[in-house]
């Protein structure tokens, strides 16, 4: 086999076999196969696309080049979600405590955030002291102990994805379906889980703009999943305004702290109980070793309800705190928000004329924070825990030029000005309200 | 600028700068755009392909790359051919003695061969002594005196092709219309020359298989050409079958030697004439300062018949003895072609059955003769320059299993066997001769 004759043929629209992508992969781990063939290859699959088959044989492969966590000693269900990245997108730290309180493993290895999307791994680590470079010993302890742990990516998971990865980011072949949905399972797979439900979010502050490409990763990244033994489910949601009140990640810490506390904001309230819903119900198909179905509404409603119960119950809260104090974060933060440090210089920002917000665009706003400090232009790029957006108003709310649409959190204010003008050239407002759009777009 | 953001751009469609494009070039001369970003590139190109805008800016860079030389002490016109390579073809070795003869300079700067298609350099140094590594003065001295010189590619000439022709071979992006026009018209809009005929091969035999390919890359290579000042036409002829009566270097070498001495078989002398007769028209175009029309066919018939007086009058032959002389090659090859080496088997290949021949494929029997060791695999190889075959019968014949329809020539026995196999079954026959094929298809 040479590396040469694949790349044909993925360049000329053929389906490679198992064995030419396991030629290809294990090649270039080992540096016999250079990384401007591995670049040409991306292209053309950029190009060319993969099948089904394909996508499953390159995501096996990945997942193969590393380690598989195993938790077959710890008899309650394992369940991860994974969202596909957005713009104030705090769901894990309120859903890995929340499930672990109904006595569901989640077991999560995080990222963090490039761009104008965040991570939860910085999120996390604007709690003081909070380590998420923690040992798969620790990690596993954790879960057996408190229900859930949240680490950062180790150099045993998915070795081939890491280096493929650093590739495609610099190659431009990264915005493939395949390559996304592959790269993507070949971690989340490796956390030895049962089920996952994933959150594809589409819209202005998502990778995915439509709901066709949307739809097309979920059904990929679903069809990966099933076909390797992990009970896999996607739900599509909107990703065109920030979700919840903040963005950047000290105050999305506060809000989670608040949501576990049973104070949510309506959209993010309504993401929270819908992914929690799911992962309860593929919990249960784990433990009856049942297969999938679409849930009728009647059930969702009884699982989100038993949800908010264990939120306004306090048992939520409680595995947070536990959670906190064994990554050697500072509990306290929990209780007294203010040790997550703040932004030295707020910034209100007003919009001169009066009507409803019709449009708030989340790639602006998470742009913005990022010009703030919140995120990264570049992976290497160091973040301001405490910068970031506090939105006093959404979409659908009424503004005038008396109330601030926003308050900017910084410290740092070369890129302030910037920051105010890209935010803004994100908002539209209008004399009628906006249709209200459902955020939980399908299933 | 950044890599990422031109490979981006060229991904989705877009059209790229001047400016972009010659950042791209120069940096990756200079190393500082790694191979893996260039490979990404050139097969995004593979698949958006180039604007005309485009393809002439990357041909003008490539070509300042290095140097171009410079013959305007010489008055004379300076006018080459180029071939997109073949099975048999053979017609540089004869044109361009033959122009020289008619006092038109032909400076040659030609190719080896690789696969299945023979390369001019390759042919010549079957001459023993010949050499085709000759100084720029050397060159320019025998321009001046002998009126045509053929040398092989040196480091000054487009070193920018050199380099990414090396990347494509290896990333499966060679076959790229506007990528073949840009590297072709770089290295020969080097050559100093007012005036350019280009012989763009189509069918079995040929890098472009179908004529809608050949129309493209033939209009491509005129326009830029044209766009940069050097009088360029383009003649599609058919490759379907070899030309001429031999494949491989020695064999076509004294296949030319009997050309130049009056002796062509029709389909050769067809596609010799048509390319003579337009390399006379250009250059008279290129004299009188006039462009190029369409040449009424009275016209052209006159060219031919002028260039067919300097063939029987043996003016070219005698260019040729001066040329291999001057290029210390043995002149006595000539006039006793049995110095040149001849192999030491050969065998008789016949058909079991009988009937005309309705199809002898040109790339089987160039790759029959690459596997006698008349060509290379991989670019590293050495030639066998005795090796080859001689065909008794071409397509339209009649053929009995009494008669042999090619002899193999070889020294190496080891892959006789796949050669006759390869060469055999591109070979059908029928009880009716097929369609007479004109050679020249369009001009």
């Amino acid at each position: 086999m040479r590396a040469y004759d694949i790349i044909k043929k993925k360049r000329d629209g053929a389906e490679l076999s198992k064995e030419e992508l396991s030629f290809l992969i294990t090649e270039y781990l080992s540096g016999k196969i250079p990384d401007y063939q591995m670049s040409a290859f991306l292209m053309a699959v950029y190009f060319s696309g993969m099948t089904d088959a394909e996508t499953i044989a390159l995501t096996g492969l990945m997942l193969s080049s590393g380690s598989r966590l195993d938790f077959s000693d710890i008899s309650a269900p394992k369940v991860d979600k994974h969202s596909t990245g957005g713009v104030g997108d705090k769901t894990s730290i309120i859903l890995a405590p929340l499930m672990a309180a109904m006595n569901i493993k989640v077991p999560m290895i995080a990222g963090r955030g490039l761009g104008h999307t965040g991570g939860t791994i910085d999120k996390l680590e604007s709690i003081p002291g909070f380590r998420t470079d923690l040992s798969i010993k620790e990690f596993k302890g954790n879960i057996k102990d408190i229900g859930f742990s949240i680490i950062s990516q180790t150099d045993e998971i998915a070795p081939a994805d890491k280096k493929l990865y650093s590739l495609r980011d610099v190659t431009a072949t990264v915005e493939s379906i395949p390559l996304i949905a592959a790269s993507i399972m070949s971690k989340k797979l490796a956390e030895g889980i049962g089920g996952l439900v994933l959150d594809v979010k589409v819209g202005k502050g998502a990778f995915m703009k439509n709901i066709n490409d949307a739809r097309k990763l979920a059904r990929t990244m679903v069809n990966i999943g099933n076909s390797m033994g992990v009970k896999t489910i996607a739900i599509i949601t909107d990703m065109n305004q920030p979700l919840g009140q903040t963005v950047g990640n000290g105050l999305e810490i506060k809000e989670c702290i608040s949501a576990l506390r049973g104070k949510m904001p309506d959209d993010l309230k309504e993401v929270v109980l819908t992914l929690g819903a799911w992962m309860a119900y593929v919990a249960d198909c784990v433990t009856e070793e049942a297969g999938i179905a679409k849930l009728p509404e009647h059930v969702l409603i009884k699982y989100k309800s038993e949800l908010m119960d264990l939120i306004e119950k306090g048992d939520a809260f409680k595995k947070f705190v536990e959670f906190v104090d064994a990554q050697h974060g500072n509990p306290e933060a929990a209780f007294k928000p203010d040790i997550i440090p703040s932004a030295s210089k707020v910034k209100e920002i007003r919009i001169p004329a009066k009507g409803y917000i019709r449009e708030m665009d989340a790639e602006k706003a998470g742009m913005a924070a990022m010009l703030l400090g919140a995120g990264r232009q570049h992976k290497e790029d160091r973040v301001d825990h405490s910068a970031g957006i506090v939105l006093n108003k959404k979409t659908g709310d009424y503004i005038t030029p008396d109330e601030p649409v926003a308050i900017f959190h910084y410290n740092d204010e070369t890129k302030i000005k910037e920051a105010e003008e890209v935010f803004l050239s994100g908002i539209r407002t209008g004399e009628i309200p906006p249709d209200r759009k459902q955020i939980i777009i399908d299933v």
